[in-house]
């Protein structure tokens, strides 16, 4: 089934304990496509750039089949930006830059041929912005899951809960699920967010892994214990993507298969730590990839000898 | 195979946002013992408390099977209190009052039966006072395991690292593991304190449960999903009790077996949490110990179809 995935493409400045990278090509239309590239080979990208993009990134997502016909490009203009800090702990991060540029006056249009996704990957913007992606599609899609953050749940709580209610599965960290519920706890948190809106909820957790919820059904999938977070700009989009791209590929929502999701997108977010920006999830094998699901599965894999 | 429990047995005022509880019975050996009466009946506790523990109490521990021959009564003398206050997220406390009491002059000694335990549990006290247990020992344990904290690194690290040489099990958390081996990674921190001594690292997580470490070989137990976390004193001790209480009724340290001892104490765990001090493992029954194993089982499994 096609994926549609919506968010920036941008430039990031990147500064961690390791090194740094400027100008990293990132942006979480990005990180979501480029991840579920390895599940799914019908994804369509809406979202904007300046004429400061380099011809050969573009080309690199084209190749990996990844559709650009709903990527604006606007002449005279300059790409998201965002420069960052990441601290030691690497799970606090100061921002240093953000200049909106292209992203300010963003309106996305979506060609003919998007129009019909079955699967959409809204991933974080503007809420006004995400619903009119949703607006313009012909058909309701079989899966639609949003990304936001703390930002719109201060200036835009209102646009959010509109957004909220066309979507079936929200992906959001821990501390955006406490503040938009108002529930410290995770199990209330989740059972909160259900009411809004989504049927699934999935809460990451960072290196703590991610929880999925739906109904009185829960799930834990770990992160993978690392001896190096090398960066983790794009690890919850990369999450997100391998998510989205998996049940795209196999078409089917169940929760058991939402398992296996969850699984395949922390697995996916675990390559994306190992080096700057998108790098590590460039290039990829799928023995690589099936290594990574197997070292999941032996992390929490135990005989309880009932 | 007998379990030697060795910390406090004290009083504990503890105020969550749940509530609050006054001179509720609590300390490291209490909850150790307790939670691994359910898995073996050859326990023994060595601490002390003055005569003002109540004598019902302490019958309560002797009907579980846990034998009190090692545990000094000081006449005329007080036990050792603990007073705090957990904030909102639970996860971080104010201690309000600290009076050593008893505790001040302890000098743990070995009844003779006691001397030829062979699963040896050393609660959170004084490293010296860890080792002079050690010392009295008449045969060499199958298996040391050590609890400690910040503040003996802080004020005894050298004493901490002549018992952490001789143990087997290191159980700490998190912050504690960072502090000890300077490494924020924890797959680091666990490579740091291999060297130290254990053979096996276990860093608990709280809320986002516990890593298993020995050499190359990792596992990863969550923490169930609660709505509320009525009260978490004592639940780290009760982990631990769950986990030595299983390896010494299964006297099987192998790798296989201590995954499940993991999940054993983390299920422990989950029944401390649920009411204010040692009330809610008070009475457990076998088959609602089963029914939360399976929940562990069912949280973390799912069929990767690879």
């Amino acid at each position: 089934m096609s994926l549609l995935a919506v968010g920036t493409v941008a430039f990031d400045n990147i500064k961690t304990p390791f090194g740094s990278a400027e100008n990293a090509v990132g942006g979480a239309a990005t990180y979501i496509s480029l991840a579920a590239s390895y599940y799914t080979h019908q994804i369509k990208i809406v979202s904007v750039i300046g004429d400061d993009f380099p011809e050969g990134e573009l080309n690199y997502l084209k190749s990996k089949g990844i559709d650009l016909e709903g990527l604006q490009i606007k002449h005279g203009e300059k790409s998201f930006f965002w420069s960052g800090n990441y601290h030691t702990n690497m799970n606090s991060r100061d921002t240093l830059d953000t200049q909106l540029n292209v992203l300010a006056g963003f309106d996305p249009v979506l060609p003919a041929s998007y129009k019909r996704s079955e699967y959409i990957m809204l991933g974080n913007l503007t809420p006004s912005v995400q619903k009119r992606v949703i607006d313009q599609l012909d058909a309701k899609p079989k899966l639609i899951a949003l990304d936001t953050m703390n930002y719109w749940m201060d200036t835009a709580m209102a646009e959010l809960k509109e957004v909220l209610k066309l979507t079936n599965v929200l992906i959001i960290n821990e501390e955006e699920a406490r503040q938009l519920s108002g529930e410290y706890s995770l199990v209330r948190a989740a059972a909160d967010i259900h009411k809004m809106g989504p049927e699934t909820i999935v809460i990451k957790k960072g290196e703590h892994g991610a929880l999925l919820f739906r109904g009185t059904k829960v799930f834990f999938a770990p992160a993978l214990p690392l001896a190096d977070i090398f960066d983790p700009t794009g690890a919850g989009d990369t999450f997100a993507g391998g998510f989205m791209g998996y049940l795209a590929s196999t078409d089917d929502t169940s929760f058991e298969n939402m398992k296996r999701a969850v699984i395949y997108g922390s697995a996916m977010a675990s390559f994306c730590v190992e080096k700057f920006g998108i790098e590590r999830l460039k290039g990829l094998t799928d023995h690589e990839i099936t290594k990574r699901i197997i070292r999941f599965v032996e992390l929490v894999n135990f005989d309880p000898k009932l």
